[in-house]
């Protein structure tokens, strides 16, 4: 199949990298030293046990997008100016869009009229670390749902290798929903008590905190079995009981960061944000003020 | 008068060297070699222009208490053992309690119908520096209202002098709680997020964060007139701007807090915590969580 990757940040590198080995792949990026150094190097991919490996790719600066299937894998700012060019293309193509939280859910709903969308949630660690440079940090799965009319799962098995696996999933919202749960309850509370993401289980107070923001996030997500998406949030933290999460790292450096796409996105959901989440608007004004600090 | 001095930690010694201008002041101290110190080298006061002041004094590690004015300045904790030899003094004593807090109000509730009963709220700030010196960190005043039926007044007024004043208060648990909302609102907030006291209006996200905690404080402790409160506890904090709050001293040094006398005992007097108190619920537990991490 030939893919065109929009953004060419750590995800869009690690799935330039896997799906050139089954696919003829093309990077959109913005910067022309990027494109360059891509044309001429290919994707360096560093993987956990230090093997490098490098693979040719083509690259581009354009935002004339020629192939059928496009996978964009911009930050959310970025997503409205990418929309814009995507509604330009007349030919019905496949668009699967990476971005965390749900807040581009009204941009897919729109594209959908043009275009087959698809959502994907990924769970692989990455970083980049150079221009055509990218660590696999942690090895993981793409879910991936149909937004509209989309057939998910002959897309999932097209893209689907031992190496680089893809997983069909029926409900694309549900999918969105329960990682925005996990995102919202271990991003801001780790970021706000300084923390690594074990912490919020095996310090009991923390995760009594934990739960009471689960609690609030699952009644605005409108999920169902409860507890079975508690052991998973649970599942998370313990598999991941060493790293420093992306809003405490974020914070720790003084970025701007994805606490708007992860709690504004629930407060903007909630009728009264004030009396039905208080604990959700007071996390998100603690990052906020953190933030500014 | 004849006065004695239960507790010799910072505020023990603050008002034994300042009444003992007036007065006749004995010092009841647990430790024999601080009890030694004291007899031998009397009080030493720092105050802030560097200035240092030497008063003799009498110090005894007996609960025998002799005087018929007795001040209670223990720690909140370790208030029930004091109790029971107050309960043994036959004589009806006028009996000065300076905890924090309002949890100490059923005590002084029992001994009140033995003793006349009082309660100060200390608005100085005084740190111990050994056995016999304490510095005299700030100025203010110590607030006494009384619990049963002394006469607040008179008393405030045989103690009272321009070095060290007292006021009287009318009603000696609106007294308490307007110093429990003031606690309750800067203490476990700048525990929390690392921050001075004057961060908590200078940044507009903890503002709000202050505010939302001054709510269920307010409803709890069912005080009247609310814009007034919350004035007074921004001006304590524009007062106080510089100052690192007891609570976030405590939780950098790793000493055990006063989180159960504020918070928990706004808890404790809500019928349904979680529900009417949830972001009280949440802070209390972020900071027992900050005590055993």
């Amino acid at each position: 199949m030939e893919i065109g990757i929009i953004g060419s940040g750590a995800i869009g590198l690690l799935f330039g990298f896997h799906l050139s080995e089954n696919h003829s792949v093309r990077l959109y990026t913005r910067r022309k030293e990027q494109a360059e150094a891509l044309n001429r190097d290919g994707i360096v991919l560093k993987n956990l046990t230090g093997d490098n490996r490098q693979r040719k790719i083509s690259a581009d600066t354009s935002d004339n997008y020629q192939e059928e299937f496009l996978i964009v894998a911009v930050k959310q700012y970025q997503l409205k100016e990418i929309a814009a060019s995507l509604k330009g293309c007349r030919e019905r193509k496949k668009l699967l869009f990476l971005q965390n939280g749900m807040d581009h859910l009204s941009i897919l709903k729109e594209l959908s009229q043009q275009h087959d969308c698809y959502a994907g949630v990924v769970e692989h660690g990455a970083r980049k670390e150079s221009e055509n440079t990218v660590k696999h940090t942690g090895m993981g799965k793409t879910n991936l749902g149909s937004f509209g009319t989309g057939a998910a799962e002959e897309l999932a098995l097209q893209l689907d290798s031992p190496a680089f696996p893809f997983q069909w999933k029926e409900n694309c919202r549900v999918m969105l929903a329960e990682k925005l749960l996990i995102n919202t309850c271990i991003n801001p509370l780790t970021a706000l008590l300084g923390i690594k993401n074990g912490e919020l289980i095996s310090n009991s107070q923390y995760n009594l905190m934990m739960r009471s923001v689960f609690e609030e996030a699952f009644a605005i997500l409108k999920l169902t079995d409860k507890e079975k998406s508690w052991d998973k949030v649970q599942e998370i933290c313990a598999k991941t009981h060493h790293n420093v999460s992306s809003m405490l790292a974020d914070i720790q450096s003084g970025r701007v960061t994805e606490i708007d796409a992860i709690l504004g996105y629930l407060i903007k959901l909630s009728p009264f944000p004030e009396t039905n989440a208080p604990i959700i608007v007071f996390l998100y004004r603690s990052i906020k003020g953190k933030e500014t600090s």
